[in-house]
């Protein structure tokens, strides 16, 4: 029921038109089937947009070259922005040839096909560990630079030669928020959240071998964080820590 | 807003003391914010009744002797049927204090003050490996009969002694559905479900000791039964298993 | 020793023609060595449709096409209903060389045979959280079809957009048992289970990527359900969840 | 070195009191040895409040009440608000015979004694799932009170009654920045993340048994939250989560 | 159903005093329920003497003073060995009030009271590592001597200093089967094995800390020892080993 | 230092060819760095066949076609019987050529080569529970025959049809030793050692899928039987428990 | 057989009263059996001073005080250092009493009594993250002290301030080998081994809380540290840290 | 700023050419962002060799030929000696396409280019258990070489035969620092380093199946050694151990 149709309701039964009786009962069986914040709204991403800002990305782990662009088409159709992640060659391939102005992030496994956003109030920086964790951290700058973010790359600031970091802190210090991202041991985002007022996102990459277990020493050294205004997303979620220092940056 | 408030709405628009418009506003707002399902539930334990058969179980586990007192002497209050999970002496000299027709399992360590219920279509069994598991099979057993079912106990039938099990086929035959409560290498909902045709519910429990982990081996155990009809509940839950089982007892 | 020749053996003791103390030592060691209860059946197969009321199902994880086409054959020539589960494309073509009038589920990977069974008493829904989650679903779905019950399939209503499961509120309550597959954190079974009174059998798949872990966040988190009435299966186990939800439904 | 001293030093060169030579060594020597940010600081805490907005918090696990009352008053008589948290009553006690200002929360288990801090841009909303959440849910509470933010707190609002979080929808929508605490599956941050478009920090409790493994498994479903915008902290960790919200309340 | 009752059954048949049909009814009921090995036991623990030679052995662990000494006793009426693991103090008090005879192993945690037994073919050595090895050695020779073993303890030959073990090679050489005892890495019963040709059982302990994990690195040692010729056990299960020790040194 | 070069010192120490303080000083040096038990034993499989009673055993995985040809051909020569395990066809093309006379067992993936070598005293009996685990149980087949056993297989009688398995207890209880081979719950082993007297080698398997995890949840499942007599062994290491089978029945 | 006995031996052969070949059986015999490295050495505290520089270390984990202060005075009266790690208070007082001029250092939970021994050759330098990781760092610390190294500590520098540490350099520059001692995310053994040319052992600790899982946060990121020249011992192992670290600066 | 313009900075306030309050200005802004150790090093590579001694080695793992060999060819230039480590075929051609001086090292997966190094202080011994622990052993060999140490290689002395690593004593005892690297239990290092008293550091490999966990059973071995002087590096990391190794023989 949309609210056209409630207000039609409505004013038959202002009118006489239907009775208060049936009214009553029609209200009662749609309400509790069914939000009323959905009513009319015949697409889902469309709703995203209105709840949240930015409509449906695209996971492309797992879904055929064929899926992916036709989800792809119908979020471009509509004027949203377009971003697929984790896509392979075969992925773009298949968007490209339905939506010949999208862009392939190729470091960043993306496909973007950009729209007008409101812009973020500051500036996001992305800072990563080594040069491993770029695939990663080009996810999230993609994801923050798409959705109106200026963004600023921080790259091969590893602690293993802590002069590297803080030869950038005045880069970090004037960042709204910083995303920081790092295999192995992990220890990036503490030593950058103890230089900085402002919150880190921390992903943790699965860059590594052995012990690094796919990432888990590195998501157990971030969530363990010494330094205060650090919280973590899952291994590899660059676009994950992009979207929350998006949402932070337009605060 | 209650069904009654809306329907008093209604008759206001259909009198023309309140304009269309207004009342259009009016329901919009109402209905973003809260589904009508709730209208006129005041407590939230009245709508599980109402929504699922049987009302909020307290779970005694980290609360106070207060705390489980107070909320037990509500539920009471309603007329609704009582069951504390999880709880000592001192839990159950609060709750006595409160509700002397309460009772107290010593082994289940459940706390119940049972009410009219429908009863059950068929009958509840539960079969246990060992006397270590007791504690959880009595909870189970507890949580079925208060929820109005028959229920037969079949103790102590562990697989190291296969006779044992198999002297107990007719019992298990008949039932229609079983709880099967083991610990250590949790194989025994695998040799039940295989002599039966109806649904077993495995509740792993946490005895044992080294490489059981707590409960870590059954529950694995468990997960990979290559017998039909095996679902698995959380270690100990022997309330979760009691309540699935009077759930499909009740069908 | 089949029902017959125990009764030839009792008319031979009755008539005089076998002495009492031959029939003695004949019937102990028989007995002492195999259950009476397999006496007659000599294929294993027969036995379960008897016991449990459906074959024995194939999966096919780890067995040649050769082998899996073999078994195929073998239970489709007893005229009873076939389910070869993860089937790959080479394992469907050597079961449709040897049974022609065979069907492949390419969603679900399975390959089926119906025969006429038992019509389960309501119906059993499917629901699932993500599109990725589909073959999980639907190996679930052509199982409980396959058994003999109408299926619902109410898909793609993940929790990161509540009000769509809200919406199928209907279609949930009327289910007699309900099957919620999801990966990823795995909240969607807590949510159904909250909603409806049925018995909810818990599907974790292995959708997901870095701390998912292959589908543990999801086991985890199912197993941990606060909602009543959450039973889970192991990981990606579509087929055992689809053989208890008929198995609740046959009741 | 001081910034004076430098400027003195200079001085001396410009002056000729002192050869530039000499100054070249001194200058040389310091700075290998000493980060120049650090010159003037003679205290730790006094440059944390400088660098990050706030002063170094006490962590009363682990330490003996005597340690935890004397940094407590370091910190107190530099006129620095104060919050210690994880204490038990030993600690209180100690902390109240030197500081008989200071405040004791029961159920947060914390000391506070507040300043005047700057107040933050919006509303902090703190939203948890469970009773035995609010331990921590009031730990998150307390350190944004203290760090000057204005608090709402949503408690109770487990997903199990999915109508509970859905009627504070209102409330959840105007906040800036959401702190969500769960235990058992942890589901709660990504049905509430997906209702708003704000950053949500979700934390993991220790809250449940068996297969929750001390809170692993809410962490493990925080994670692979399928909703954008949750980021996570450690287990029970509603001190960081409190801090990272003021944070950005704080942009 | 006895053998006696059986015969009774048949000599009726014979004699014409029961009908052959009804006959057949009764043994085909009979027999479907209960498999013959079991008629006529009245007492779980008779059959597995007889079965496995040695009866019922009590696990301490987890149950009450009162309920090991009600099994003790009863055990013990049957004149059959007697043996308790994981027995405290209490335990031990409980026992000895019913059963001045028994004798309690205190490194061992057992209580005891021998009974005539066939003795083993050989000997059975018990080697460990540590010192706080000893209460898991001091179980497993206990258990071996009870159940009629000759048993040679090899104490104290962790492999830091590998002379201390080389120096045992005789009395390692001419055990029948060798218990290795031994926590922390766990490294013994590799090198032990790889000094004799006959069967080794590995029994890995809880000593140790950190990585240890209460025996794991032991546990995993053992498994993936490199010498030919190691089994093991549970974690801490001295008298498994011992018990499987006996086994073979009775072929 | 051999055996005669012992002699001959000593000759000449008789003699008076060599004064005795220097055979002194060289008798304590050679004996500080190298054992005597290794003296004259130039190749080190031939001290193996010594001192355990089988030369070497290849282990296959991880070794290239050439390396596994040469160390077999190397064996061969020397009359040792051969075995190589997980070998795959390049593996055994290339031992092919080499040693004609060779024989490749195709599901257990083992070459052998049998030698006389002393028959074990009864029959060691190979258990497994489902068609997966064949190559597992093959190979401890292969294992045990070639070092001399004869072996009865009892293949297919998993517990989810606990009748398979009673009808084999004639078989079982003839046996001098039990290998049993399980994966997915892994409670085979359990079910077996409870029937029988003597000594069970339980073997998980990597067979199954999800929260089997490769074999963890049926090593555990056997780490905490609940039947005395069960040791275990690594995952899927067929070898390893056929050698200890072959050396229990050789006592 | 002792070095004497030996050349008793050997004057016998020589001087005709023992004929070479009865010698010859002799030497082999013994030598068979029992390295003679150990020949002479009763006791095998003294054989470890000879073979590593310094004698047995007590672990007073699971010890109880009459068994440590056993121990402890056998091995002072021998005149060689003592050091018990892990000693109680409890130890303590047993160990005084019979060794008056021990001493306990609280805080290291250690007990000491050192004797002259050979002084290592630079200085070794302990250095901690926070306050809650001093008895490990002590533990260290006590432990190269006894074992006559210089011990310079740098305590309370973790990362989260990242300019504490950098203040440190020199003193770091100038260590001959570093001890690093941190729990949480063990973060600063990688800044401090990028900073310095010297093998650092990274000692984790079992401080902090939730994900740290009670060490194994920090030892991962030890062990997936991106800096050269990072070794690492079991979690909270000051002992063994302190130890290493002794050895390098003796070398 | 490098020390050259520090002096020309301060020689033109000296006189007068540049005023005190710019050059304080100047100093200030240039301090506070860039530690002064970084001063006039343009290249991170340059700056590490200053620093640790050795310049910074290539990690092949993940990254492509070309990133490879343009960053191999930029350390060659410097002079530097170069170091690649597992780079696979393709990766070796792409770098000796741009340095035909380079070499392969094929068992251990390593690429190098020697350059003159200060020389050890003594030897480096290389110790493995297996054959399939050779291309760990040849990393840490190849690396320790490289790195100016002389190496002395002892493979294949693994604990099941334990008389192979006693025959090899003299070499360890006269090594200066040893490396040991083993799978499976991984249980050398704590015999060798019981036989030795110089430091063991400990590479836990990957060799192994089924409950080796990818070397988590070694790696947990070697933390929990029972012997003195062991610390341990990642699964794997054979360049780490022989890096280490030439740290403390450059002592």
């Amino acid at each position: 029921m949309t609210p056209d149709q409630l207000r039609t309701l409505l004013d038959e039964v202002q009118s006489g038109r239907r009775p208060a009786a049936e009214a009553h009962r029609t209200l009662l069986a749609t309400l509790r089937a069914e939000p009323l914040a959905d009513l009319g709204f015949a697409k889902v991403d469309h709703h995203r947009v209105t709840r949240q800002g930015f409509p449906e990305v695209v996971l492309g782990l797992g879904k055929s070259p064929a899926q992916i662009a036709a989800i792809a088409a119908a979020i471009a159709e509509r004027g949203h922005p377009l971003l697929v992640t984790r896509a392979d060659d075969a992925a773009w391939e298949a968007v490209r040839d339905r939506l010949p102005e999208a862009r392939y992030h190729e470091v960043a496994r993306a496909i973007t096909l950009p729209r007008d956003v409101p812009p973020g109030q500051g500036r996001v920086t992305i800072a990563s560990a080594g040069t491993s964790d770029l695939p990663v951290a080009e996810e999230a700058a993609v994801t923050a630079e798409l959705m109106g973010n200026e963004v600023d790359r921080v790259y091969d600031v590893g602690v293993a030669g802590i002069h590297r970091v803080l030869r950038e802190r005045a880069r970090l210090e004037t960042a709204r928020v910083i995303v920081v991202v790092a295999g192995m041991e992990g220890a990036l985002p503490s030593v950058v959240a103890g230089m900085v007022a402002v919150p880190v996102i921390a992903v943790p990459t699965s860059v590594g071998y052995g012990a690094s277990f796919g990432g888990i020493a590195a998501l157990l050294g971030m969530l363990n964080s010494c330094a205060n205004g650090v919280s973590v997303v899952n291994i590899d979620n660059g676009f994950g820590a992009g979207c929350i220092a998006s949402m932070i940056n337009h605060l």
